[in-house]
C-alpha cells in the first residue's frame, strides 16, 4: 500500500520548528563532568529531519527563527550546504539565543542531555513569519511537537497547520515530546490533541501518544480509533527495540523490526527514522518498505557520533536492509 | 426555522470564562476624574450572559476561577443568588485578583472603561479544572473569546471545546473581543479561527469577525463561506444600529432591527443580546424571533445603570417587542 | 530639644513614592462582600504625608509616577489642589495602572484592605526621573519603604537618597512596611537596612523596625545602638496604643501617649502621624511637642472616613492636644 | 607603601559571585561559525580571581550558586581541586543553568564572546545563603560587579558587603562591568555607586569607573575625590596598554606599565590582574610591587588559551617582572 501526495508541488517537505546546536562529548564513556571537549553539530528534531531528508534526495525547506549570532549563522550555512531551502529561516532581532544540547555518552545505553532552552530563538517564531505562499508549495508540512511548547512559536505552528489544511498540504506530525520544554502534561495534551486531530500522518513512540492522550499505558487500538475519527489516515507508533507499526485508516497494519547495530549513543534515532520514512513514502514506496527505511536509518545514526552529520544516504540504508534480509532468510 | 438542541441534558447552557467586578460611576455625564462614588456589580461577558440567561429561566452553569477574596466571594454569591450552578467555579490559591472595570459615562454615546486585567484570577483557570462530566450535561457550551487570551485559561477553554464536541454539546462562540487582553492581532486571529472552526454557532459584531479573519472591511458573504466549510451551521453578525443578521447553513438569512431606546450607556449590550438570543433559541423559538429577543434585551440594558443587575425578564422583552411591532404596524 | 534643618531651601519636604487610589466602603460595619458602594480618595503613604503636611502649611513637593488614565489625572489634580508641587510627578507611558486599595470596615478594630498592586505605575518610577536640581531644594526628603519594593522604583529611591545626602538634605525614612509588595522578608531587610543606615530620621512601628533588622521581638535599645552607629540622629518608634518614643542621638528620649478617640477605622493613622510630626519638627517645635502633634493627628484621622481628605489642620490638632492636657491636669 | 589587613583571619580572600563555564574555541584565528570544537574551562570573573589567588598560595573561599547538573558539579570539583574552600557554594534547586561563554579568537586583538546568561544559577544566590560566620573569617571580601546585576544575587551581595563592614573585613570591589547583564546604564550606576561608596579598595578600568559615575570621559582626579570622600582608601584604575594606576587616600600615586607579550586573546586579563595584585597586597608587598604582579599576571594569561587554567604561579610572575626589569635597565 502506498500513500498519495499532491505531486505538483515544488517542495517534498517543509519542516517548521527548531534548528539548534548539539555539543557532543568528544570523549566517550565517561560522565560529562570529565568531558573536556565538545564537537559542534546542527541539532533539533525538525532540523535533523530536514537534513536527513535532503541528504536522501528530497527537496526540503525550513521555517524557523535563528539567533543573530555565530551559532545562528552556522546553522543557516550548514543547512543551506546540504541543499535545504533556507529562505524562510528568519533572524531574531531581540537577542534570543540558539538552543543548545550538551550530550553525555556514559555508555551506549546511558546517555543524557543537558539542555539550554531558556528563551531560545526558535520559540520566538511568530505567526506573521509563516507564509501561506511558501507552505502551499509543499507536499508535506512536517510539524515537530516541541514547536507547540511556547508562544509565539505555538501560534506560528497552529497557523502553519491551518494554512496547510487550507492548501491540501499533508500535515505530518512528529510528536517529538521533550518534557523540559512544557509547563505541564495537561497543557501538552491540549496542544498535541489539537494538532494530531488535524494531521494526516502522526509519528511517535507509544509513550508520546500517551502524552497526547494524557493517559498511562495507552493501547494502539484506542489511539487509532480516536485519531481515525478525525482527519488522520496513517499513524506510526514506535515501540523501541520491539519495532514499529504503521496503521492505515483503510485497516491495514504494517510492522517493522528494529535493526541490530553497534550502538554508540541513543540520540538522533527518532529523527533519522522520520527522515527516511518520509523519503520512502514520498518516493512512492510501499508503507511497509518505508518502515524498513526508517528502522535502517535509525540504526545507522545511533552507531555514529552526531545526529545531523551522520544522516545516511540511500545506498547505506538499502545496504543495511539487504544485509538484514539475507540474515533473516538464512535463519 | 428553529435550531435543534440535545434536549436530554440537565443544563441549558454552561458558560466558561471570566466573572469580574464592574465599578460603575454613580455620577453620570462627567469624566471619571470627577466621579467620586462607584457602585459594584458582577461583570464580564460570560458571567453577564449566564446571569441574563438564568433570569430568563434557563438552567445555567458556570466554569471559572475566582479570586480568594471579598470580590471573588461576592461574585460567587451573586451568581448563585440568581440561580446559576456555581459548583464548577473554583477558587484561585495563588493570590490573583478579580478583574475590575471602572466605567465612565461621559454621555450616552461616549463611554469608556478603565480595566484592571493584569494577572487576574479568571485567566488562571487550568485545563484540569475543566470537567468532562460537567460539560456533557449541557445543551450549550458558551465560549467567550477573552478566555482564549492567555494561558492557562486558553488551554482550559480549548479543552472545554474539545470535550463539548466529543459529547455532542453545541458550542456557541461569543467573540467578545477586548484588545487590551491580547498581545497582537495575529495571535487573536489564530485562536479565534481555531475555535470558530469548531463551533456550531458564532455570535459577534462585524468588527469582531474581521479580527477573527485578520482582515479589514470583511464581507459577511466571505465569512459565512469560510465558517460553513467547517462545523458552524448558524452565524450571527451584528452591525450596530443597522441591526443584526443570522445566517443558517441551510441558506436562510434573517434580519432584526435594533430597538430605539433612551440610551444611558453602551455597556452590556452584547451580553444582554446573547443571553436573550440563546434563551429564545433554546426555548424552541424561531431564529427570527430569537434575533428580536436579542435586540430587545440589548435595548433594555443600555437604558439602565448596570450590565448584570439590569438583565431583563421575559415579560419586559416581550413587552418591548410588542410595543415596537405596534409602532411598525402603524407606520 | 529641637531638630535643625537647612532653612534656605524652597521646599519643606519632598516626598517620593506612591500616590494611589483608596476606594473606601461607603457602608460601614459589614463585610466588603456586602458593601455595594465605594468612595474614591487619593491614598498611598507618601502621598498622604505630603497632603497632610501641605494642609498643615508646609511647602511640599512630590516625586512619583502616575498612570496615564482617569485615576492618574485625578490624583495629580487633587494633590495640586491642596498645594503640593506636582512638577516632578511623571506620567507612565507603558500602560501601568494606578494602585488601588479597597477598604473594608467591619468594625472599628477589624479593618482589612484588598490591594491591587500588580505592576502599578508608581513602582515604575525610574532613576532618570529623579532630578538632583529638585531634591536639593528641599529641607527634607521623605522616603516611604514601599518605594523600595520593586525595580525600577527601588533604584530611583536609592538614587534620591544618594542625591539628598550629597546636597545636605535631611533624609526621613518612614518604614511603611506592606508585606504583599515584597518577595521575602530577607529582601526587605536588605533594603530597609541599606536606607536606614543612610537616613537622618527614621519613623516606624516596633514591628517595622523588626522587619528592618530581620528579627523577632527586637528591643529599642538595640535598634538605636545600631542606627546611631551609622548616620541617624533621631528615631521614632511607635508602640500602638502604648504611645510612641523619640530617641535622639544625644541620648535624650521623649514619649507621647496615644490620644483616645471614637475610632471609625485604623487606616491612615501612620501617615497622619508622620505629616503632623514633620510639620511640628520643621516648624521649629520641640521634639516632645512634635510627638504630640503626631499622636493628635493620627487620632483625628482614625475617627474619619478617609485618610487623605481627613488630614486635619493645625487648629484641630492643637485643640485636641489642649483638650487632653486639661483632662490629664484634672486626673 | 603597604596596605594593612586584619591578619587573624582564616581566609585571605572570600569571593562572591559567578562561577561559570568558558567554552574556548580549539581552532584559533577564524570566526566561531567555523570553529567545530570547544574546550571547557571554569570561568567567570570572581571564580577566576579565586582560582588565580589560590594558585598563588592565598587561602581562598567562594560564595556562589551552582546549577544542579554536570557543569555545576564540574565547577565545584575543579575549584576544590585548586584548593578553594567550596563549603559556601550552594546548589540551585530550581532548574537554573550554568552561565556559558563561547569564545571566538579571530585574531589576537579581535576576540568576541557569545554569552548564555539567561536565568543562570549564579544570579539566584539569595541573601539567606550568605553567612556572617563565614564572611567574618576573611581578610578580604571580593565583590564582582556582575553579581549586582539581578535579584536575588544583588541583595545577597549587598548583604555580604554589609556583613563585611560590620566585621572589619576589607571590601575589594572589582567593577567587572558586563553590559549584557544589566537593564540600563542608570541602574548599573546606582548599584555601582552604592557598593563603591562602601568599599575599601576598588579595581576597574577607566571605562568601568565611567559606568559607575554614569558619565563619559571621566577624570581619575574626580573619581578619587568622590570615592575618598566615602570609605575607600585605595583605588586601582587601569588604562589598558598605557598601564595602571593605584591611588592611596594618603595621597600617594603609583603606576605600572603593561608588560609586552605574545597575545593569543584578550580574555582573562582583568581577572589575572586582580588575583596577582591581591596576592601581593595580602602578602605584604608594596603597592607598587602589587601593581607589577597584576600586570605580569595579565600578560601571562593573555598569551595562553584559557583564563582559569592559565593562571600563573609566583615563579612565573616574578620571572616575567625580573626579565622586564633587565630590559628596562638596559634601555
Amino acid at each position: 500500500m502506498k500513500y498519495e501526495f499532491n505531486n505538483d508541488r515544488e517542495f517534498d517537505v517543509i519542516a517548521i520548528g527548531r534548528a539548534c546546536i548539539d555539543l557532543n562529548a568528544v570523549e566517550y564513556n565517561r560522565p560529562m563532568e570529565e568531558t573536556m571537549t565538545f564537537s559542534k553539530y546542527v541539532g533539533g528534531s525538525p532540523a535533523n529531519i530536514a537534513i536527513g531528508s535532503s541528504k536522501l534526495g528530497l527537496k526540503a525547506g525550513f521555517i524557523g527563527k535563528l539567533a543573530d549570532d555565530q551559532h545562528g549563522r552556522f546553522i543557516k550555512s550548514y543547512m543551506q550546504g546540504v541543499g535545504i531551502d533556507v529562505s524562510n529561516m528568519v533572524v531574531d532581532t531581540e537577542g534570543h539565543k540558539t538552543g543548545l544540547a550538551f550530550t553525555e555518552i556514559l555508555s551506549p545505553d546511558e546517555c543524557s542531555i543537558l539542555m539550554y532552552r531558556e528563551d531560545v530563538a526558535d520559540l520566538y517564531l511568530a505567526p506573521n513569519e509563516v507564509n501561506e505562499d511558501y507552505i502551499k508549495q509543499a507536499k508535506v508540512l512536517l510539524i515537530s511537537g516541541t514547536a507547540l511548547a511556547k508562544s509565539p512559536s505555538r501560534e506560528a505552528t497552529i497557523k502553519a497547520v491551518n494554512l496547510a489544511k487550507k492548501n491540501n498540504v499533508k500535515v505530518v506530525f512528529e510528536l517529538d515530546y521533550r518534557p523540559y520544554t512544557w509547563k505541564s502534561k495537561e497543557e501538552t495534551a491540549v496542544y498535541y490533541a489539537l494538532v494530531a486531530e488535524q494531521s494526516d500522518v502522526v509519528i511517535g513512540t507509544r509513550d508520546e501518544y500517551d502524552v497526547m492522550e494524557n493517559i498511562v499505558d495507552g493501547k494502539n487500538e484506542d489511539t487509532i480509533n480516536y485519531l481515525f475519527s478525525h482527519q488522520a489516515d496513517l499513524l506510526v507508533i514506535k515501540h523501541g527495540v520491539e519495532g514499529s507499526y504503521a496503521y492505515a485508516k483503510s485497516g491495514e497494519v504494517f510492522k517493522a523490526q528494529a535493526y541490530k547495530t553497534q550502538v554508540l549513543k541513543t540520540f538522533g534515532a527518532g529523527d533519522s527514522y522520520a527522515s527516511a520514512f518520509l523519503y520512502a513514502l514520498i518516493s512512492g514506496k510501499e508503507i511497509e518498505t518505508a518502515l524498513k527505511y526508517g528502522s535502517a536509518s535509525a540504526s545507522i545514526v545511533v552507531s555514529k557520533h552526531s545526529s545531523s552529520e551522520a544522516m545516511p544516504n540511500v545506498e547505506e540504508i538499502e545496504a543495511l536492509i539487504a544485509k538484514n534480509e539475507k540474515i533473516e532468510a538464512r535463519s
